[in-house]
């Protein structure tokens, strides 16, 4: 009775949560759950009184080539899970009820969607920005949580909940690592016993990087240079992208100022898996 | 005191009514009142208890040489005659209000925007769907009103609001004509005396098409080829498109079945003046 799969039936929930005077909070995630988001559930319990999480693995958001079918799928898992941790409703809805026959409407956040990841996965963005649009609408939150591992994701939805006039209120979390360093992903369980040893170099990429700034580095080239040598030292690396921008919109000086919030950026594939990290640190 | 320019006081308008159980019907136009808007506010208010107009002449649906800064602005009379026919409150928002500074989402309805208007005003749609969905989810209405006057329009924002899952009725009013057949619009007012007698030739085009129809023809070219020859009795006329399609999603057989409905689609300039007009019927 926790388990939905209507949209009707969501927003009704919502709907009684709120006309009680009962904070909604929302958690949308692709299911294949891990303790990154588990994270983000207990926040939302921690400030809500109903937390809703949506388990739906938007196909708007992967290219032809990507994973999408082999995306890992664990609900059962999932379920319990998220309730374990806080979860008071699973919204599990089937891809036609998010998208029925004729659907056509697509929703871009330009500018903020632009680079790295935007440029190594043209349509992702889009995708994303579309599905957590009909996302929010259809369970109308008070707030969302979402993780600081998919940064510049982070960025956009705040915009476009800015841009739609949105009352909700955005939340980012801190990425959970596992002990070596490795940001939490669903798809770390693709990796090798060997390939998982060597993707802590992602982290230890950013921790160079960031040992150069404390010691007065401040020039942008040079500290994109630091990662991708430390990077190479694993050579089935190949990277999209390992850069330093401002926070705040992804902009890119030659020279960062004293006291500028900045965030570390990486996506590589080891091998045939694409592995994401960031980090944000005040020069 | 009903004269809105803030976004968080129309909301709160639009709240307090719904939370009294009031029915709040949303006509969003561009100013210029005339006949042709007054219907669809009266249409409005026969349905709803409260009626919001909004007066937006939004800047993001104009290419660059298209007549923003010319378009008409009346504000005046638009707003006394809007409250004579039975809007309650009128929504004016001024730019930046609905694009503050770092917007940059934009929605756009796929299919549906691409022939038509949207081969003749590329940005046109876009620009439509992503003001129309702003306002429509900072008015929050349970029902809006537009004019069949821009039907690929219609068949856009009834789409867009199943796409975006939003809890709104979509209403179609038919065009209102002046007494020789041209359709009502703001930028009638631009024509000299001597092409405002000429205008009735889409009018005139229509009903020609329509006689062919009655009569049993159902071949799309041949239809399409009397509606241009019609037109082409004005030599100042350039035509943009003059064209039946299907009424459903303005898909274009070769042949029309009998039972279709269909629509009569036109869009010319008459020296600078560009003009649209349409026709439902059912073959």
């Amino acid at each position: 009775m926790n388990f939905i799969e209507k949209i009707e039936e969501i927003r009704k929930i919502s709907r009684e949560a709120k006309q009680k005077s009962l904070k909604v909070g929302f958690v949308p995630t692709m299911g294949a759950l891990h303790e990154g988001h588990l994270s983000l559930i207990r926040k939302a319990k921690s400030l809500c009184d109903v937390v809703i999480v949506s388990i739906f693995v938007n196909p708007k958001q992967f290219a032809p080539h990507e994973d999408f079918n082999n995306y890992p799928r664990t609900l059962e898992n999932d379920i319990k899970i998220s309730i374990e941790n806080g979860a008071d409703f699973i919204f599990y809805p089937n891809a036609l009820e998010i998208y029925p026959v004729g659907h056509s409407t697509s929703i871009k956040v330009n500018n903020i969607s632009e680079g790295f990841e935007g440029e190594f996965r043209p349509h992702f963005f889009e995708g994303v920005a579309t599905v957590c649009s009909k996302l929010f609408l259809i369970v109308e939150p008070n707030l969302v949580v979402f993780g600081q591992k998919d940064y510049q994701q982070c960025l956009m939805i705040n915009q476009l909940i800015k841009d739609l006039h949105l009352d909700i209120e955005f939340i980012m979390e801190p990425t959970i690592r596992e002990a070596d360093g490795l940001a939490m992903s669903s798809r770390n369980k693709y990796l090798t016993e060997e390939d998982r040893k060597k993707s802590s170099i992602l982290f230890l990429a950013m921790e160079e990087a960031k040992k150069a700034i404390s010691k007065g580095e401040k020039n942008r080239k040079t500290i994109n240079a630091i990662m991708h040598k430390k990077l190479r030292e694993v050579p089935e690396i190949k990277i999209d992208y390992a850069s330093i921008a401002l926070a705040e919109d992804l902009t890119q000086p030659e020279i960062f100022l004293k006291g500028d919030k900045v965030v570390l950026l990486l996506a590589v594939f080891l091998n045939r898996i694409r592995l994401i990290d960031n980090s944000i640190i005040i020069i």
